[in-house]
């Protein structure tokens, strides 16, 4: 498969991204191309400054790039030359099966939309990442930050989004999907996640087991946890804050050290016709090789297909 | 001053309270009359057996209980002799002067609101509690629960509330208020908190500092953090989940040993027109203690008094 890799994407790019792509190359298979797109004279310098081949790479010369405090919209017009203006076309050209990277995630969730947009069926795109479970594995929370104003309908719809990613690519059999809320009992919560639960409760879409709360996140109490881009986003920052507290501390363990957002690539956005991967902004080298093999995962998964299937049974059957 | 205090109030209940409301004794002054509510014969039998003194209290014989689990205006109507009923009953008619209970909080907000009622322009009254500082201090947050659909003019006035309180309890020179959001730049968030953003910049009613991210929550940014009650109670049942699964592991430290809840007794029922404190349902005796002393604290300082005060104003600078 042909993975596009945006160069100039995050807070510590090229060097990190070129770092990860190099770490990469050790558990990619001949079959794999690494695609990378920036300035290929930095590209080029800094592959030689690592004493790596340049030619184990496919490289795109796109000089542009979009910064983080940039207009999404505005910028991919302006720069039709920059990395993730440049990944989108390519992927939606079929020129890449899967494209990655950790620059300004608003540029590549509208990048997304445009070019290989939504499936059909589906109101709203997410974001998801996994969480520790304190007794091994881990579960999926969604939405972690693109879709702050989610309306139950298509908090539902997350429930199909999680619900799938959970089978497909953290292999759990009848994943089970829950809301998260401030208490466990039916009609708890805010207007928004009363409506939500109602639309879940008897769902034949996914294996919905009903309100959790923060306490359960890491207890192996459901292998998806469904929130709206607000939410999700304050949760994760939340986990983000005491990891480098601890850290700080020198109170770390072997879990909490699971904590660590490297572990886990970057953020499927779930809900569009090919794989997407948002990295971290301050994402390390290491972040960036596993978000690399994310994209991997997802494109061998056949993950959208199945996604395409299911929202087509969904549209079908809300009608 | 006159303290009612509901014995029956939080999951462990009797013996934590009374357990609490013995230790406050080493606090109160001579002055001080702590007036417990609930069933007389338990409470006689409960300070006996921890040979203390039965004549130290005022005890009001109420022998019933609205559980955890109850309906709150269901329960307030039908239950009339709860202790929850009976001290909101005592406080509007001025029989006690603050009120706290550990029990279901529900009815502890339904009680305020019907009894002593919102100060005149409150739309909404919300709960608070305070978070450590890393270099000392403490920050606090509100709304942590009672008003999870707050509209941004409800925000705007917790921070009116939060800035008063503030500066009375927490005793902080021009309170920096803040907004809690998933980023610090102008316009970021839900539409909620774009709206409320709009509304606190160049208020004059408290110093607002912008927009600020969990990972400020600790660092001293600002001395309240405001939210709706989903997104505290969610934040709070965050850092409560943090502080068990760390106690668990053996990894605090004198810092982290301060996100203890009991410390901090129990949380502000902000915006009505008495001191009412809400309990936390696993309240220990020394969460019990430390809340009947921050009854006193509200009532000392005057903070009701303050806010209908400020309130008259907003609601003339409004109009």
């Amino acid at each position: 498969m042909r993975i596009g890799l945006d160069i100039m994407g995050g807070d510590f790019a090229p060097v990190n991204t070129i770092k990860g792509a190099i770490l990469a190359l050790d558990e990619l298979t001949p079959k794999d191309v690494l695609v990378l797109l920036g300035d290929e004279n930095v590209i080029r310098q800094e592959l030689r400054a690592a004493g790596v081949c340049e030619d184990l790479f496919f490289i795109v010369d796109e000089p542009e790039c979009i910064r983080m405090e940039e207009k999404p919209l505005k910028a991919l017009q302006e720069k039709p030359r920059a990395g993730i203006t440049a990944g989108f076309r390519m992927l939606a050209a079929g020129e890449i099966d899967a494209f990655a990277s950790a620059g300004n995630s608003g540029a590549m969730l509208a990048g997304a939309v445009r070019s290989v947009q939504c499936i059909p069926g589906v109101v709203r795109p997410c974001s998801a990442t996994t969480l520790p479970q304190e007794e091994g594995g881990d579960c999926l929370i969604l939405d972690i930050g693109t879709m702050p104003d989610a309306k139950p309908d298509v908090l539902f719809q997350f429930g199909i989004l999680g619900s799938i990613y959970a089978q497909y690519i953290l292999k759990k059999d009848k994943p089970r999907v829950c809301l998260l809320n401030v208490g466990t009992e039916d009609g708890k919560g805010n207007l928004q996640c009363q409506a939500a639960f109602h639309l879940m409760k008897n769902n034949r879409f996914f294996h919905f087991v009903g309100n959790m709360e923060p306490r359960d996140l890491f207890k192996n109490k459901a292998d998806v946890f469904v929130t709206d881009g607000f939410v999700g986003n304050i949760v994760i920052k939340e986990i983000e804050t005491f990891y480098r507290l601890i850290q700080k501390r020198n109170l770390s363990d072997a879990f909490m050290d699971r904590m660590n957002y490297e572990l886990y690539g970057g953020s499927p956005l779930l809900g569009v016709n090919a794989p997407v991967i948002l990295g971290h902004g301050i994402s390390s080298a290491l972040a960036i090789k596993n978000m690399i093999m994310q994209t991997k995962k997802m494109h061998e998964s056949r993950i959208s297909e199945r996604l395409r299937e299911i929202f087509y049974e969904y549209a079908d059957k809300k009608e």
